[in-house]
């Protein structure tokens, strides 16, 4: 095994990082690329599919690789604290960052509307929470003006650094491959992500590290799809929590990328979410966030536009244990209940 | 980045697999060696301590590494079904690779015992649940008579490839360090994993890839210790459910690793694993499961006896996500909640 020290040492020259930057890494990245035989059998006509599992970064998300050079650059920039308005992965990754720099942690929320549960990654890391009589939109309007006015530094999505740490799994699909995919399939809330990637596969082919360039697909649950919609959506509504947004801040980023890849934007609806990921589930053997199974519902659904013997990456984003919620109440495991402590009385119900 | 195949491939003149062998892997291996610089300072004295973070494995836990060889090697052997009484980790990694290779996964467990969430995982993976009238004595009894009895594989941790599967961890920290480390400090409850470590570093030694071998320090909640107790527990008692065992399948192995590395078996009260696992947290940024925190608490409560320079790895066995509760009720993290929407107001919690 290589000792991987953290993406930011993999991959400095291509990160606007200098000798000067405190590296506060988890080790984040360099995370499995997983030959998904299963759904490529589906799709069939030799098409290769494969899982970029970023679940398996250090606080579960893809938000690491973004946080890892937010979180540097605040500190080389002698910031003392970071704030951000999350209920979800990113005030996790933020927390764990920032308390590895010895920095503050704040996560921003509404009062009343997130529960304790959603933020047991931020309480463990040590964030410090306030909870504010307000929605959502008005904890982003105060976290940005906190960060405005006081020596704190702002780690929403806003923050440059982040997009230039996501790239980097844009890099390692092609080190993994040796070459880009064809289609590269990936869930779109605030469109960042995507955007990231983009980037990464550009500064790559500029250096002759790949070939090509794959088209760019993004999936948005039905219920949240402002990117296919053309327009905002005042009331998103999705199981997929991870990208249920109906502002994306990227919007012009993802539009870029749409055009400039020959991609496309694509809604896929809750039970086509559901579908895919029970069976990233029980038949890959992987286990991601409601979110993350988008990309793979997007290319089952579109899988005839897929080309013959194409090679398709499909990125999950999250890990599965972020959501146990949602693995107890979709799955079709079996359960028996009540058997007779005997055996035969087991083996006959296993089928024997 | 370099495509990591998975330790089968990885490690593959190591093991007990063969050109036959259809590998089964879900890109288990290759986790972070993180250091741990606050911990380290706690200690002092020039001691370097790194986490061994297995909780980044596919599954969550360091039981992918032995079921990745127990279920390919059920494979190879024909096996359509294998079998497993557990109701965590063990589970979670069985239906997974069971899944993946194609075969059938049956979970047994005594009825009422169980909470459904803690199943979750190998709910989602699609395994089969046989609840039992009867203790947990009775359902690993009656996985061992099925087993016997029909053409099902049993991957409880009696099965033997388990072990050499989980060795390869050992390998991997000293390709990291390039060297044993001086110390390893890891949690104990069937006693497998400690046995699994030892065999690993001997291994490297003899082939001159380490030119010593650690002390092996196994920690057990006080609650639950009997390889410090000398004898059985009844009824094991602790917060580090991974760890609740009272009566270890490996207590030979064990003793012989104690006696052969110079090591010892000590306990750990609850409340000092949870001081571990909220130092880990919020001091590291790293986020374990309970049972994985004894090793840590272990470490700093014999911080004395670690030689000045010492270099010391502490094996973290499961992800902290496995158990959100015990990080909602335990942690040290701030919680302002009513506060006005306000921005003097938030900065004023803040401190500003």
């Amino acid at each position: 095994m290589q000792d991987w020290p953290g993406l930011i040492e993999a991959y400095r020259r291509w990160l606007p990082v200098s000798e000067r930057t405190p590296v506060i890494t988890l080790r984040e990245g360099s995370t499995p690329l997983i030959p998904a035989p299963v759904i490529a059998e589906r799709i069939g006509r030799g098409v290769k599919v494969y899982l970029k599992y970023d679940g398996l970064n250090p606080t579960g998300s893809f938000k690491d690789r973004g946080m890892t050079m937010a979180i540097s650059k605040a500190k080389e920039a002698g910031s003392e604290a970071v704030i951000c308005a999350s209920t979800g992965n990113t005030s996790a990754a933020a927390a764990a960052y920032a308390r590895r720099g010895g920095m503050r942690a704040f996560v921003l929320i509404p009062d009343g509307y997130v529960a304790q549960g959603k933020l047991a990654q931020a309480l463990l890391y040590g964030a410090e929470v306030i909870a504010i009589q307000g929605n959502f939109d008005k904890a982003l309007a105060i976290v940005q003006e906190v960060a405005n006015k006081y020596p704190v530094t702002l780690v929403n999505s806003v923050n440059p650094y982040r997009l230039q740490g996501q790239k980097t799994a844009a890099f390692e699909v092609v080190d993994a491959l040796g070459e880009a995919p064809d289609w590269l399939c990936i869930p779109v809330g605030n469109a960042g992500n995507i955007s990231a990637y983009w980037m990464g596969f550009n500064e790559y082919l500029k250096e002759g590290h790949c070939r090509k360039l794959p088209r760019m697909m993004g999936f948005q649950a039905a219920g949240s799809a402002p990117l296919v919609l053309g327009h905002t959506v005042e009331q998103p509504d999705t199981i997929a929590t991870a990208i249920r947004i109906g502002n994306p801040v990227n919007r012009e980023k993802a539009l870029n990328v749409r055009s400039e890849s020959g991609g496309n934007f694509m809604a896929v609806t809750d039970a086509e979410i559901i579908d895919a990921y029970k069976l990233l589930g029980s038949g890959e053997g992987v286990f991601c966030e409601p979110a993350s199974a988008a990309s793979v519902a997007g290319l089952l659904k579109h899988h005839q536009e897929v080309p013959q013997g194409a090679t398709v990456v499909c990125v999950l984003t999250g890990n599965g244990l972020k959501d146990p919620t949602t693995a107890i109440e979709n799955n079709d495991a079996r359960f028996h209940t009540g058997l007779e402590a005997d055996t035969a009385k087991v083996a006959e119900v296993m089928g024997f």
